[in-house]
């Protein structure tokens, strides 16, 4: 697959950008299309987009064979996505599929999935600082990004988070209001990469900021996967005589 | 909880005992019977047995709340376990009880809940010898045991297991015919810790072998929860003034 | 050695105590007497101390025998401290004894040896706020310990702090002037547990307070050694036949 | 450094192959120089050779600042190795160079200065087969390589291998003899990766292998380093204001 695109669906339930007229106003069309647009004007990725009220939530067998990296953005829909449209992601992460999910998809079906645990955490929404601290300038996920940058304005999520040790942080935010929180983590899940990344408050303008582009877009290069492969439990012949 | 005696509730489907002769002859009761008097007999432990055909497979909401570690043995009868219950049962890990899951357990629906993978691997029933080598002298569960420990006859079990990267490998098993295994594995979900071993195939005397009676009775004292606690998502306020 | 007192070597290279009047002021007879002090009102636990300038550094073959759990503070000496000494501390450690490094003690010898890395981080020292998060409750380490306990005043560590990633997140610091640190983590290295602990600078009272005695206290008895034993490398023969 | 070739430097202590005939009847110029010319017939990759009797070893300030990955192959003198230069190497892995270690150099200084661990193991030289199976076969380290590939005569390492749990297991060997090995392991160590590759008994045409010159092929490539930075402990100002 060297040579090819990196296939990415964003999928989003999109529904705040319809209900709430502070949301509509900082993405008319969605989250999901600001962060598709993006993608789209890097070399070597094609992003489309799938939202909740599409048939299938938009990830038909077709959809997902054609996806390499899938973006997840949830909220207020959680429980309404079909748990056979979930079981199906989660099989193509295990084959290989990247998951990024975004921040309140911590508490979306697949995540809480794929991780095997409540993924619970404090939150508040005042709209204060963080800054998220880069644990690992030499990954992939960090290229171009300093020590650290700053959100002007987001929602505070704080621990304790409630997650599987991951197999690496990336980054670590400091809130305004004295918290922390482990905001950007990678974990493998069958032959497929995972990456929770935090920032990203339905009303704060977070998806234009260059450094949160900048890791997203450099997590679906990382992600592009090495093979994708199903899960089979075979019986085997010995190899030995026995 | 320190002066209390540990509560363990053997999980069991049940079925091969029943259906089929040569399991009876070895488990005229049930594996789970012959695991729960081991561990009746260690000062300290109070166990108690639970079947699938039982009411809610036997593990009503009064005997999880009495539950401090819950032992999983499960193969032919996987999808007949309740989502309700299943969900429930992790639940309980993630709030501090331990589990462990046994041999074929790894496919059933609470491992692979708590891992989010699909649990897979190569297998092969001949009987062949398995040794498990103790890769973790100086962890709790193996307590007692030395270097090695052979098991005369067992199904054996191949890599590549699908699982998340183990938070510690305690065994790794050879096999005559020429595999090798991850057979001893520790996860932390929520607050609970995980842990799967490997032997144990029905067909075969393997719960009666003192050291891995002595493997499941460490990991049973290790187990004991320290704390029993909710996962939430509250809103909180700010500590520092913004 | 389950009904025997652990016993602990708290060691300080006890340079500032003596030339500095502020810290002599807060700490008269050294930090570690402090320490050692706390240890020793605990039942089942007896603290002895060594510093620098006694013969082999106080940390005779004698004196290793004879400790489970060593406790290191070091800053201004770290180059006097004897590489012979270092390497008997490393070895002693692999055979199963528990080290407690604390603070500055980030850039002694025997961390920087245990860890394999420069273990570098950034600092400050205008006394701010520090606030501790506890990643792990269910951890022995934070028994008795809130969601998070604080530091009035404080020198302040930043990331990126240079270590292998660890076992397990203890802490996660918040400081007042906008940094964030892995404050508390724990490895293991051979047989031996290392439990590294962010505060105490030696202008502070911090060894005086109680969240941070509770947090030594737990670690100490959580790193009680199970095994103490030496790493051969023995030629051995085949357990099959070939 | 993207289009630009790896320089990769394969360090031998070159001991065996002057004073054993056997061996110099299979590496006639030493197992560096089949290593290097396996490298230098690969698009994209530079290697050169250096010996413990050059100046310095063979690793000059100038060498190590124009190497991007070193393998290491030691046994007969790890201890006539400067530590002045072992501590240059370690200190260029940490800001980003990568090292693959190979067989006995499992006991060479660098290898446990990294580690932390004493790094012992049990072995045995009488020409048994090794299997070694792929743990990671979405890995970059594996691309190319079936579920298992065989070593009809190695050296036998078995465990306990004293090392930090891997950050990744590669392969796991299973040997003839009856023992198994974590034979592939990665780890992170500052802004470098280590990769230990097992395979390489000097008695043993092992290097000349197609599956493991391709093991040491793909690590070279994954290893390339992506930043090369000093790690310092700057004294930083506030970014709040306090």
């Amino acid at each position: 697959m060297d040579n090819e695109s990196i296939r990415v669906t964003v999928w989003n339930e999109g529904i705040h950008e319809k209900k709430n007229e502070a949301v509509k106003k900082v993405y008319p069309e969605g989250m999901h299309k600001v962060i598709a647009e993006h993608l789209n004007k890097q070399k070597g990725i094609k992003a489309i987009t799938a939202t909740l009220d599409e048939p299938e939530h938009g990830l038909t067998d077709d959809v997902l064979k054609n996806t390499d990296v899938i973006i997840w953005w949830g909220h207020a829909a959680h429980e309404e996505v079909k748990d056979a449209i979930v079981e199906k992601v989660q099989k193509k992460v295990l084959e290989g599929m990247g998951i990024i999910v975004l921040h309140s998809g911590h508490f979306s079906k697949i995540f809480r999935k794929l991780m095997g645990t409540s993924c619970s955490l404090k939150w508040r929404e005042i709209g204060e600082k963080e800054r998220l601290w880069n644990l690992a300038p030499d990954h992939p996920i960090t290229e171009g990004i300093d020590e650290y940058f700053e959100l002007e304005h987001e929602e505070m999520y704080g621990e304790r988070f409630d997650i599987p040790t991951p197999d690496k942080e990336i980054f670590i935010s400091w809130f305004a209001g004295g918290e922390v929180f482990r905001s950007g983590c990678v974990w493998e899940r069958g032959y497929g990469k995972v990456f929770y990344f935090r920032p990203g408050h339905e009303t704060y303008p977070t998806y234009y900021d260059k450094n949160v582009l900048k890791v997203i877009t450099n997590a679906v290069k990382w992600m592009k996967p090495r093979i994708m492969k199903e899960h089979t439990a075979p019986c085997v012949k010995p190899i030995e005589k026995i």
